[in-house]
Protein backbone atom coordinates (compact mmCIF):
# COMPACT_ATOMS: atom_id res chain seq x y z
CA UNK A 1 0.00 0.00 0.00
CA UNK A 2 1.24 3.53 -0.90
CA UNK A 3 2.04 5.39 2.24
CA UNK A 4 -0.21 8.41 1.42
CA UNK A 5 -3.56 5.87 1.52
CA UNK A 6 -1.74 4.27 4.47
CA UNK A 7 -1.47 7.56 5.90
CA UNK A 8 -5.46 8.59 5.38
CA UNK A 9 -6.51 5.07 6.65
CA UNK A 10 -4.17 5.10 9.50
CA UNK A 11 -5.55 9.34 10.77
CA UNK A 12 -9.58 7.15 10.45
CA UNK A 13 -8.46 4.33 12.54
CA UNK A 14 -7.30 6.84 15.04
CA UNK A 15 -10.40 8.62 15.07
CA UNK A 16 -12.49 5.36 15.03
CA UNK A 17 -11.27 3.02 17.52
CA UNK A 18 -12.98 2.22 20.63
CA UNK A 19 -9.76 3.00 22.90
CA UNK A 20 -6.16 3.37 22.63
CA UNK A 21 -4.19 0.05 23.84
CA UNK A 22 -0.94 1.67 25.26
CA UNK A 23 1.81 -0.81 25.84
CA UNK A 24 4.88 0.00 28.23
CA UNK A 25 7.40 -1.77 29.81
CA UNK A 26 7.16 -3.52 33.14
CA UNK A 27 10.61 -3.59 34.93
CA UNK A 28 10.67 -7.30 34.86
CA UNK A 29 11.19 -6.98 30.88
CA UNK A 30 7.52 -8.69 30.30
CA UNK A 31 4.83 -5.88 28.12
CA UNK A 32 2.14 -4.31 29.62
CA UNK A 33 -1.15 -3.19 27.45
CA UNK A 34 -3.92 -1.57 28.53
CA UNK A 35 -6.71 0.44 27.12
CA UNK A 36 -6.31 4.40 27.19
CA UNK A 37 -9.12 6.79 26.47
CA UNK A 38 -9.32 7.74 22.55
CA UNK A 39 -9.13 11.06 23.28
CA UNK A 40 -8.61 11.73 19.31
CA UNK A 41 -12.34 10.47 18.72
CA UNK A 42 -14.45 13.33 17.55
CA UNK A 43 -17.58 11.14 18.14
CA UNK A 44 -16.51 10.58 22.19
CA UNK A 45 -14.72 13.59 22.59
CA UNK A 46 -16.48 16.40 20.65
CA UNK A 47 -15.32 19.30 22.65
CA UNK A 48 -11.62 18.10 22.30
CA UNK A 49 -12.01 18.03 18.33
CA UNK A 50 -11.01 21.82 17.66
CA UNK A 51 -7.89 21.84 19.91
CA UNK A 52 -6.51 18.51 19.10
CA UNK A 53 -7.42 19.54 15.54
CA UNK A 54 -5.16 22.29 15.85
CA UNK A 55 -1.90 20.37 17.49
CA UNK A 56 0.51 19.04 15.81
CA UNK A 57 -0.22 15.98 13.37
CA UNK A 58 1.34 13.15 14.79
CA UNK A 59 0.92 14.22 18.31
CA UNK A 60 -1.45 11.79 20.54
CA UNK A 61 -2.14 13.17 23.84
CA UNK A 62 -3.43 10.76 26.57
CA UNK A 63 -4.71 10.84 30.30
CA UNK A 64 -3.81 8.75 33.52
CA UNK A 65 -3.43 8.71 36.65
CA UNK A 66 -0.03 10.23 37.93
CA UNK A 67 -0.22 7.24 40.55
CA UNK A 68 -0.95 4.52 38.07
CA UNK A 69 1.20 1.75 37.40
CA UNK A 70 2.16 2.54 33.81
CA UNK A 71 3.56 5.86 35.15
CA UNK A 72 6.69 3.43 37.15
CA UNK A 73 6.82 2.10 34.19
CA UNK A 74 7.59 5.30 32.14
CA UNK A 75 9.55 6.41 34.06
CA UNK A 76 12.26 3.65 33.98
CA UNK A 77 11.46 3.09 30.39
CA UNK A 78 9.69 5.80 28.02
CA UNK A 79 9.33 3.21 25.24
CA UNK A 80 5.61 2.44 24.29
CA UNK A 81 3.66 1.42 21.13
CA UNK A 82 -0.08 2.75 21.11
CA UNK A 83 -2.82 0.30 19.15
CA UNK A 84 -5.75 1.52 17.57
CA UNK A 85 -7.68 -1.03 15.61
CA UNK A 86 -11.41 -2.24 14.05
CA UNK A 87 -10.92 -6.13 14.58
CA UNK A 88 -14.45 -6.02 13.01
CA UNK A 89 -12.73 -4.35 9.83
CA UNK A 90 -9.32 -6.20 10.43
CA UNK A 91 -7.17 -3.17 10.42
CA UNK A 92 -4.82 -1.90 12.85
CA UNK A 93 -1.96 0.53 13.63
CA UNK A 94 1.06 -0.02 15.65
CA UNK A 95 2.73 3.42 16.31
CA UNK A 96 6.02 2.80 18.14
CA UNK A 97 8.34 6.04 20.17
CA UNK A 98 9.27 7.72 22.84
CA UNK A 99 6.15 8.88 25.55
CA UNK A 100 6.46 12.29 27.30
CA UNK A 101 4.82 13.31 30.68
CA UNK A 102 3.25 17.02 29.73
CA UNK A 103 3.66 19.43 32.76
CA UNK A 104 2.45 22.33 30.84
CA UNK A 105 -0.59 23.26 32.29
CA UNK A 106 -2.27 24.84 29.37
CA UNK A 107 -2.69 21.46 27.60
CA UNK A 108 -3.79 19.36 30.66
CA UNK A 109 -6.65 22.38 31.16
CA UNK A 110 -7.27 22.33 27.65
CA UNK A 111 -7.68 18.86 27.78
CA UNK A 112 -9.62 18.69 30.60
CA UNK A 113 -13.41 17.10 30.36
CA UNK A 114 -15.85 18.23 33.10
CA UNK A 115 -17.16 15.04 34.04
CA UNK A 116 -13.28 13.80 34.89
CA UNK A 117 -13.54 15.34 38.60
CA UNK A 118 -14.91 11.55 38.86
CA UNK A 119 -11.76 10.81 38.98
CA UNK A 120 -9.93 13.75 39.57
CA UNK A 121 -11.72 15.68 42.46
CA UNK A 122 -9.32 18.59 42.16
CA UNK A 123 -10.06 19.03 38.36
CA UNK A 124 -7.15 20.21 36.31
CA UNK A 125 -4.65 21.07 38.82
CA UNK A 126 -5.40 17.76 40.75
CA UNK A 127 -1.98 16.05 41.26
CA UNK A 128 -3.01 12.66 40.45
CA UNK A 129 -4.28 14.25 36.69
CA UNK A 130 -1.27 13.32 34.46
CA UNK A 131 -1.17 13.93 30.70
CA UNK A 132 1.01 11.60 28.36
CA UNK A 133 2.12 12.98 24.75
CA UNK A 134 3.35 10.47 22.45
CA UNK A 135 4.95 11.38 19.18
CA UNK A 136 5.52 8.34 17.37
CA UNK A 137 8.45 7.47 14.99
CA UNK A 138 6.97 4.78 13.37
CA UNK A 139 3.87 3.24 11.84
CA UNK A 140 2.53 -0.16 11.30
CA UNK A 141 -0.66 -0.20 9.32
CA UNK A 142 -2.14 -3.47 8.55
CA UNK A 143 -5.66 -3.15 6.36
CA UNK A 144 -7.73 -6.17 5.40
CA UNK A 145 -4.19 -8.59 4.27
CA UNK A 146 -2.62 -5.07 2.85
CA UNK A 147 -0.45 -2.67 4.78
CA UNK A 148 2.47 -0.31 4.71
CA UNK A 149 5.11 0.50 7.16
CA UNK A 150 6.68 4.22 7.82
CA UNK A 151 8.93 6.58 9.46
CA UNK A 152 7.15 9.44 10.64
CA UNK B 1 -11.65 -7.70 44.23
CA UNK B 2 -11.08 -11.30 45.64
CA UNK B 3 -9.18 -13.58 43.12
CA UNK B 4 -11.64 -15.95 42.61
CA UNK B 5 -14.09 -13.11 41.50
CA UNK B 6 -11.33 -12.06 39.14
CA UNK B 7 -10.54 -15.28 37.43
CA UNK B 8 -14.62 -15.76 36.56
CA UNK B 9 -14.55 -12.44 34.92
CA UNK B 10 -11.24 -12.77 33.36
CA UNK B 11 -12.34 -16.29 31.32
CA UNK B 12 -15.22 -14.44 30.51
CA UNK B 13 -13.25 -11.77 28.69
CA UNK B 14 -11.20 -14.23 26.96
CA UNK B 15 -14.63 -15.48 25.43
CA UNK B 16 -16.21 -12.58 24.43
CA UNK B 17 -13.07 -10.36 23.55
CA UNK B 18 -12.99 -9.51 19.57
CA UNK B 19 -9.13 -10.11 19.62
CA UNK B 20 -6.31 -10.89 21.34
CA UNK B 21 -3.73 -8.52 21.57
CA UNK B 22 -0.42 -10.01 21.37
CA UNK B 23 2.79 -7.74 22.68
CA UNK B 24 6.21 -8.71 21.32
CA UNK B 25 9.43 -7.04 22.04
CA UNK B 26 11.33 -5.60 19.02
CA UNK B 27 15.06 -5.74 18.80
CA UNK B 28 14.76 -2.24 19.25
CA UNK B 29 13.60 -2.09 22.31
CA UNK B 30 9.77 -0.85 21.35
CA UNK B 31 6.54 -2.91 22.34
CA UNK B 32 5.13 -4.07 19.16
CA UNK B 33 1.23 -4.77 19.31
CA UNK B 34 -1.36 -6.54 16.74
CA UNK B 35 -4.47 -8.15 17.16
CA UNK B 36 -4.98 -12.06 16.88
CA UNK B 37 -7.76 -14.37 16.23
CA UNK B 38 -9.57 -15.07 19.15
CA UNK B 39 -9.51 -18.71 19.17
CA UNK B 40 -10.62 -19.08 23.10
CA UNK B 41 -14.07 -17.57 21.88
CA UNK B 42 -16.39 -19.97 21.12
CA UNK B 43 -19.05 -17.55 19.29
CA UNK B 44 -16.14 -17.36 16.81
CA UNK B 45 -14.43 -20.37 16.74
CA UNK B 46 -17.44 -22.92 17.97
CA UNK B 47 -15.48 -25.83 16.29
CA UNK B 48 -12.19 -25.43 18.76
CA UNK B 49 -14.65 -25.26 21.62
CA UNK B 50 -14.52 -28.90 22.51
CA UNK B 51 -11.02 -29.50 22.29
CA UNK B 52 -9.94 -25.90 23.57
CA UNK B 53 -11.87 -26.65 26.82
CA UNK B 54 -10.24 -29.59 27.50
CA UNK B 55 -6.70 -28.46 27.91
CA UNK B 56 -4.88 -26.84 30.58
CA UNK B 57 -6.99 -23.83 32.51
CA UNK B 58 -4.59 -21.59 31.34
CA UNK B 59 -3.34 -22.19 28.52
CA UNK B 60 -4.01 -20.11 25.55
CA UNK B 61 -3.40 -20.69 21.97
CA UNK B 62 -3.00 -18.40 18.91
CA UNK B 63 -1.91 -19.17 15.05
CA UNK B 64 0.21 -16.81 12.61
CA UNK B 65 2.32 -16.96 10.08
CA UNK B 66 5.36 -18.32 10.71
CA UNK B 67 7.15 -15.71 8.48
CA UNK B 68 5.87 -12.62 10.28
CA UNK B 69 7.63 -9.82 12.30
CA UNK B 70 6.27 -11.23 15.85
CA UNK B 71 8.43 -14.54 14.92
CA UNK B 72 10.99 -13.25 14.74
CA UNK B 73 10.51 -11.37 17.58
CA UNK B 74 9.76 -14.34 19.80
CA UNK B 75 12.74 -15.95 18.91
CA UNK B 76 15.02 -13.42 20.23
CA UNK B 77 12.92 -11.87 23.20
CA UNK B 78 9.73 -14.72 24.13
CA UNK B 79 8.18 -12.38 26.65
CA UNK B 80 4.81 -11.15 25.59
CA UNK B 81 1.52 -9.97 27.23
CA UNK B 82 -1.78 -11.01 25.48
CA UNK B 83 -4.62 -8.57 25.99
CA UNK B 84 -8.45 -8.92 26.01
CA UNK B 85 -10.77 -6.20 26.74
CA UNK B 86 -14.52 -4.86 26.36
CA UNK B 87 -13.93 -1.10 25.72
CA UNK B 88 -17.71 -0.58 26.19
CA UNK B 89 -17.75 -2.45 29.18
CA UNK B 90 -14.26 -0.43 30.71
CA UNK B 91 -13.57 -4.28 30.94
CA UNK B 92 -9.87 -5.49 30.44
CA UNK B 93 -7.74 -8.55 31.25
CA UNK B 94 -3.29 -8.09 30.92
CA UNK B 95 -1.85 -11.26 31.17
CA UNK B 96 2.19 -12.04 30.73
CA UNK B 97 4.56 -14.85 30.56
CA UNK B 98 7.00 -16.25 27.95
CA UNK B 99 5.74 -17.61 24.50
CA UNK B 100 6.50 -20.64 23.07
CA UNK B 101 6.29 -22.21 19.31
CA UNK B 102 4.51 -25.20 19.16
CA UNK B 103 5.85 -27.67 17.08
CA UNK B 104 3.34 -30.85 17.89
CA UNK B 105 1.53 -31.83 15.03
CA UNK B 106 -1.56 -32.65 16.34
CA UNK B 107 -2.34 -29.63 18.20
CA UNK B 108 -1.70 -27.91 14.98
CA UNK B 109 -4.17 -30.10 13.41
CA UNK B 110 -6.69 -30.03 16.21
CA UNK B 111 -6.62 -26.41 15.89
CA UNK B 112 -6.97 -26.06 12.49
CA UNK B 113 -9.97 -24.19 10.39
CA UNK B 114 -11.33 -24.97 7.01
CA UNK B 115 -11.20 -21.85 5.70
CA UNK B 116 -7.53 -21.28 6.51
CA UNK B 117 -6.27 -22.40 3.00
CA UNK B 118 -6.79 -19.04 2.37
CA UNK B 119 -3.64 -17.89 3.96
CA UNK B 120 -1.61 -21.47 4.15
CA UNK B 121 -2.74 -23.04 1.25
CA UNK B 122 -1.01 -26.53 2.40
CA UNK B 123 -3.03 -27.11 5.33
CA UNK B 124 -1.68 -27.80 8.78
CA UNK B 125 1.25 -29.08 7.11
CA UNK B 126 2.02 -25.53 5.63
CA UNK B 127 5.38 -24.11 6.85
CA UNK B 128 4.09 -21.23 7.39
CA UNK B 129 1.36 -22.44 9.41
CA UNK B 130 2.50 -21.73 12.97
CA UNK B 131 0.90 -22.03 16.41
CA UNK B 132 1.71 -20.21 19.62
CA UNK B 133 1.31 -21.36 23.36
CA UNK B 134 1.14 -19.27 26.25
CA UNK B 135 0.44 -19.99 29.87
CA UNK B 136 0.72 -16.91 31.68
CA UNK B 137 2.75 -16.45 34.52
CA UNK B 138 0.40 -13.10 36.08
CA UNK B 139 -2.84 -11.43 35.59
CA UNK B 140 -4.20 -7.97 36.03
CA UNK B 141 -8.04 -7.28 35.66
CA UNK B 142 -9.51 -4.24 35.46
CA UNK B 143 -13.18 -4.09 35.47
CA UNK B 144 -15.00 -0.90 35.55
CA UNK B 145 -12.91 1.09 38.43
CA UNK B 146 -12.30 -2.30 39.93
CA UNK B 147 -9.30 -4.70 39.57
CA UNK B 148 -7.38 -7.90 40.83
CA UNK B 149 -3.43 -8.82 40.24
CA UNK B 150 -2.74 -12.31 40.82
CA UNK B 151 -0.16 -15.08 39.74
CA UNK B 152 -1.05 -18.39 37.86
Amino acid sequence: MQIDKAEIIARELIRESDAAYLTTIAPDGFPATRGMLNLHSPERYPLLKEYLGERAAWELLFTTNTSSQKMSHLRENPKVSVYYCRPQLWSGLLLCGTMEIVTDMSVKEALWQPDWTAYYPGGAGDEDYAVLRLIPQRAELYHQLDGAKWEI
